[in-house]
Parts: structure tokens; C-alpha cells; sequence
């Protein structure tokens, strides 16, 4: 039986924030989802508020409330918070789901296993996702990637919550349907929570290793499902001033291709919208992924903010002016990422 | 009275892997150096071996036969591994020191004070330089860097091991002797052996903090020293398989300029000769740094490999080819470094 989980998104459903609750209702899910705490959206159903679709699991107003309703074996924190800590109101919501018997499953860095009332009432147990692994557990860059020959295709973005777990999972289902046997290496705890089996969570890493751990979740990949392309799961953006990410993906994993997410209508970097830190320019952005040595395949737009119309438009003016295909994956599907990603295989 | 020490470099010296001892006898260093432990060279002078300049500390074949001359308080791990393992040649000195009351100091990622009989031994204490900061004690990046008025400089280099922390000392002393203050930020444990206040270990840091670290030490300095430069000590290259670095220096730092250490004779990143690791092109980097947001100001030149002559002749050559001043700060002293960053200040 799967195990199945209620998601806690408290008043954050309709934010950036809640991009693992979003991914979870979109599936697809280690756990079966029962339920979606949310006040702000209390009886409507979770699918319909995220994308139109009903997908018959209801938000509730709190845990006790979804307890009333369904037997859940596991609570799951489904908002990521600027530096990874605990809101105050998350954790009654925990107390209450620990005090419960489920198991409490944490994507911050803030660790429940730290805090000690949580850990006497949780007998179900807790996952911190984002442990760090100690040292002698790591391991460093070593060049065995080299000898992987599935290639490498990153999916980088212009800035965080922005698509691109959304949109390798996409292309691995789109490919997977075409019969080309593909796996996405994740790189973030929202990826394990989707049931990804390779990968690791790239922050909560010591830096020193991040590339050996990188090269490492591909080596096994590769050697357990010999896939014939592996998607990897980028992180954070290129020159995002809070933790600049992605040279590790091109440099390290030797990415051959590169599919980045874009989002038209943002103009700042996500949760430092009132300083000086504007997204920078999507040229400069190819080229710099020219210069580390891969190349933009395609750009794939995150079009929040924008009707249909005007995505389109964009689309079709990033097009013409960067001569490399644009897509909108969330409305087109994955055919035409597809296409562009078999047109560059070796045959 | 200054602590003293005894540095631990069993076979290693003449090689870069010895960085951290060469960095201490060049100096600044935190604790008095007494001698150095290679068997290679026991009698001769380190600094006579080191640069030709005698310094009066001499190697010895093992720390039994140190012990008999000096009585130093420290006892340091001068050699750096790759993966920051502890060879066991190392460990057998270790416990030697650690039994005459020694404190050990280790900059090796593998932490002494995991390992017990060292820790029985050693009464003097252990301190683990890389020793991971849990998460509670790490800060994410505020932004708060865009309120410190100083100028952040960046030494960044092609490679690892290729004189970064050499020249951020040099251009500190050549900018304080003509009366600039000016600050190093470290970012690897040999800055913190050589006395310096303000940084954190890079490369020991939960990658989701390393800027907010970064970030955390430039305020912290500025506000309690008041610099009118502050000087970035960089790690590995911005293309280095085994862990690009940089990005944060120049993203989240917000470097305004920066000086890029070369070596002209190495063709490979270090470590890594047997693979197909090639450093790549001067003028790319030049290119991919004025993407990231910055500019480089120097190219310095780590000449091992060549001669007087030849050196020089790369320097004039790179100088016409890139219209960028070129320097050799080991061979010509601080000088035309500083009165690069001096013309480049605001008066």
C-alpha cells in the first residue's frame, strides 16, 4: 500500500513558496495525497486552485480539521521559506500531526529533529530532508562522468522557483512515451518527495563535494537503469546573488545541452524584489552557458503573470530574437520539448 | 607570548599540495613557526628551499627529532589532499605530537576530533579548521553587502593551488604601506593559520549559506575595521570540474573588480593531469567574469614552471594580447599590483 500524506501550505498555497506542495499535486508523489491544509483556500479542491484541473483532494482550514476526514501516514511540510526556517504557525500544525502518530517529513534546513518537543511527540518519526550528510559519508569529483555516455541535459533557470523541476519531469515523461528510456537526477528535496531515486540536495551540501555528489548520483544512475539521456535537475540561477548555482551541472556533469526556464514577467530576483537585484539579461545568460561550456537547446517560459496571449507573443519575439526554440511547456505540453531534445541525440 | 608551532608537510613540500606551509613560513602566520616536518629535506632551511630565502626554520625528518630541539605549543597539518583525506603517514606524526601535549590544528576536511585514539591522546585539544558549522549557526544572504560602501576586490584564479591567497596578502601589505586600509576576507582555513579575522572555510560550508557567509563576513568587517578595500581571497576556478567556484564572489560579494591569477605553463587543472581536464582559454575567463558583473582588473602570474626570462615574456605578451596589466608579485614585489587597484578606487 502506498503510504499517503497531508501537505501543509498555510497561507502560502498561492505563492512561489509553495512550489513543493505545487509539484506534489502535479505528481507525480511518493505518497498518495490526502489533503492540502490551507485556510485561505478551506474546502475548495487543492488541483483546481493550482491549475484548473479537480484532482479530488481538498484543502482544509488545519490539520485537525483534515484529520477529521482522512488517516494520513505522513505530514509533509510543503513550503520552502527564504533561508529554510520554521515558521511559528507551521509548527502548531506539527504539533498537532506529530501528537497524531505521522510521520513529519521536512524539506527546510531548520531540522525537526532539533527541536526536542517535536521529537517527544512525533513517535511516527521524522525525515529532515535536508540533513547535511557528514563528510565521511561525501564524495569528491573524481572525473569517473567522463566515462557516463548517456548525455547530460541541464535544466537551469534564470531564477529560483521558476519551473525547472517542473519541466524536467515533464520531458522525462515526454521522452519515456516516445520509448526513450530517461531518468531525472534530482537536486532538491522536493524531487525525493516525487519518488526520484538518484540524486542528493544540492544546499544542504558541503560545498567541497557538491560536484562529487553530483558525479556520483549520475555514475549510479547510469549504472542501475542505463538511461539513454539524463535529465538534471538545476538549482538556484547563475548569477542569483543569494547562492549562485548551475556551473556545477555544466562543469562537473558535463551537461551537453542546456533548457532554460525564463520568466518573462519577473523582473527581480525571487524574494528581493525591493533591492537592487534585477534578473539579468537572457542574451548574457546564453552566452555565459556558451562560455562554461554547454548550449542552450531550448528556453522554456514560466509565464506567471501573463494571459495566453501574451505568452504567446513573448514566445514567439524570444524566438525570432535568440534563434533557438521557445517553449511553454505547462501549456503546450512536453511534445515539442521533446522533439528538440531527440533532434540533438546522437542518433 | 605568541603560540609556536610545528608544521607536519611528510613529503609534500615541493609540491602545491604544500600551500598551507608555504603560505605560513612566507607569512603572516598565527602562530610562531619552529620547523617543518618533510623528511626530503631535514637539516636544510624551509625558507632557503621555499624562495631562497633563509628564515632560520629548519626541517626535520619527524616529529620525534623536532621534539628534541623545540618546544613548540601547535602542531599543524601543513598538506592539503584532494578530498581532504588524512593519509596515514600523517596520522603516525599526529599521534606523536599529540602524545607530547601538542595541540593539533587540521585543515583537512576528515575532522581528528572524529577519531578517537587522537582524541584520548591528544590532552592538548584538536581544532578542526573545517569542522562544518551546523545550519543553525549559518546566514542566508540578506543584501545587506549593498549598504557597505568599500570596494570588494576578487582574487580569483584559473585553478586551485595558483597563488590567490599569496596575492591578496601581498596587495594588503603593498595598500597598507601606502596607507590604504585595506582587509583580507579568507575564505580557506590557511587564511585563518595566517592571523586573518574576517571569513569563513568556503569549501566546509553548507552550500545554500556560502554567500550569506561571505556576505556575513565583508559586514562584519567593514563595520568593526572600516576598510577602504577589501580584499576577496578566492577558491578553485569558475570552471574547475571538481568544484567551480567564483560566482559568489562577484554575485553576491559584488566585486568591482578583480585580479585573476594565471599560470601560463599548466595546461591541466590540478590533480586532474590524467583526464581530459584542460584549464580553459585566458580570454573566455576575461569574458565570462564581465558576464558574471565584474571586471578584471590584473592578470597575476604564478610562474612555476618557467624562468626569469620566460616569465617575463609571457607577461609582455599577455599584456599586448588582453590590454590588461600583467604582474609577477613573487618575482616584482606588491607594487604595480597596488597602483592597479589604486587607479581604479575612487579618490
Amino acid at each position: 500500500m502506498k503510504e499517503s500524506a497531508l501537505i501543509l501550505a498555510n497561507g502560502l498555497f498561492d505563492s512561489v513558496f509553495a512550489k513543493t506542495t505545487h509539484g506534489l499535486l502535479r505528481g507525480p508523489s511518493r505518497y498518495e495525497i490526502l489533503g492540502v491544509v490551507d485556510p485561505d483556500y478551506a474546502g475548495e479542491d487543492a488541483g483546481h486552485i493550482l491549475d484548473g484541473r479537480n484532482r479530488g483532494i481538498p484543502f482544509y482550514s488545519s490539520v485537525s480539521e483534515a484529520l477529521a476526514h482522512q488517516t494520513p501516514t505522513h505530514c509533509i511540510i510543503g513550503v520552502a521559506t527564504v533561508g529554510g526556517v520554521l515558521p511559528d504557525s507551521l509548527r502548531v500544525d506539527l504539533l498537532t500531526a506529530a501528537s497524531a502518530g505521522l510521520q513529519l517529513v521536512n524539506g527546510l534546513h531548520q531540522l525537526l529533529s532539533d527541536d526536542d518537543e517535536l521529537v517527544s511527540l512525533a513517535k511516527g518519526g521524522i525525515i529532515d530532508l535536508r540533513k547535511p550528510r557528514p563528510t565521511s559519508e561525501l564524495q569528491f569529483w573524481s572525473g569517473e562522468i567522463l566515462l557516463v555516455p548517456a548525455p547530460r541535459i541541464a535544466v537551469l533557470g534564470m531564477d529560483c522557483a521558476i519551473g525547472k523541476r517542473t519541466t524536467a519531469m515533464i520531458l522525462r515523461e515526454g521522452l519515456r512515451e516516445q520509448g526513450v528510456r530517461s531518468e531525472v537526477i534530482y537536486t532538491g528535496q522536493t524531487g525525493w518527495l516525487q519518488g526520484l531515486k538518484y540524486g542528493f540536495v544540492f544546499d544542504a551540501t558541503l560545498n567541497d563535494f557538491v560536484s562529487g555528489e553530483l558525479e556520483r548520483a549520475i555514475v549510479e544512475c547510469y549504472r542501475e537503469e542505463r538511461p539513454e539521456v539524463i535529465l538534471l535537475e538545476g538549482q538556484s540561477a547563475l548569477r542569483n546573488p543569494a547562492g549562485p548555482a548551475g556551473p556545477e551541472l555544466i562543469c562537473s556533469a558535463r551537461a551537453a545541452g542546456v533548457i532554460l526556464q525564463h520568466a518573462p514577467a519577473r523582473l527581480h530576483f525571487e524574494g528581493f524584489e525591493d533591492l537592487d537585484c534585477r534578473i539579468p539579461s537572457l542574451s548574457e545568460e546564453l552566452e555565459l552557458i556558451r562560455l562554461l561550456g554547454s548550449e542552450v537547446w531550448g528556453i522554456s517560459l514560466f509565464t506567471h503573470g501573463l494571459d495566453d496571449a501574451q505568452s504567446l507573443q513573448v514566445a514567439t519575439e524570444l524566438e525570432t530574437q535568440h534563434e533557438i526554440p521557445v517553449v511553454r511547456p505547462l501549456e503546450e505540453g512536453g511534445e515539442r520539448l521533446v522533439h528538440i531534445i531527440r533532434q540533438r541525440l546522437p542518433s
